[in-house]
């Protein structure tokens, strides 16, 4: 079988949910952030300084995040589907307070209620 | 529709190509790194120090990549499947030359030609 790549509803789904996390990460709205992220023991995040194994973990380390200097800048985001159900998001960012070069990937699929996270992995470069 | 988490012959095939690319990886054997990235424009890769868009660039780098110091140890690897096309794969890495922790990224999807990784991070923690 082969999966159509870039189907252009499904880009626009994906994409739709892509920027209502971003508007959540950057205004702090953490019901919309762990809404989006799957909710499942096999979701994992690595962040900047931190690794975090299943959804409960993810939970309540959004609990204890700073609420500011959340602001940032992306480029060169590339969002691309593969079928009607999975796709991938990765984005450059960043930030005023930082020369540094920040990298967030996440791969999203479509589960029954609908697009979640399943996998996400943000760092610095260099 | 429901995407099926973790079929164990879906599982076996994906630890297989994961576990292809590590020896590939740890012994320079470039050209099953170049086979196993998805040949495509959209195919991407950050890096520790570099981002890389592409398949081409991603081939391009492997061909200036250091021999030596490849050697690392993994842990807290996760593998996992949703329905029969596609997979994420998650590992931390150690390397003795570093206390830093590593971590690593892929986005699997079966294509026409076989399982490919469309996506991929790594980076250090911290």
């Amino acid at each position: 079988m082969t999966l159509e790549i870039n189907i252009p509803e499904v880009v626009a789904e994906v994409t739709a949910a892509f920027e209502r996390y971003e508007r959540a990460l950057t205004g702090n709205d953490v019901a919309v952030l762990d809404e989006l992220f799957w909710n499942h023991p096999a979701t994992l995040r690595y962040g900047v300084g931190e690794n975090l194994y299943g959804y409960d973990a993810i939970a309540a380390f959004r609990q204890g995040r700073p609420a500011a200097g959340l602001d940032r800048t992306l480029r060169n985001t590339v969002i691309t589907t593969y079928g009607r159900d999975m796709a991938t998001a990765n984005t450059e960012f960043t930030r005023p307070s930082t020369e540094r070069v920040g990298r967030q990937s996440h791969t999203w699929v479509r589960m029954p209620e609908g697009w979640r996270i399943v996998a996400a992995h943000v760092s610095l470069m260099g």
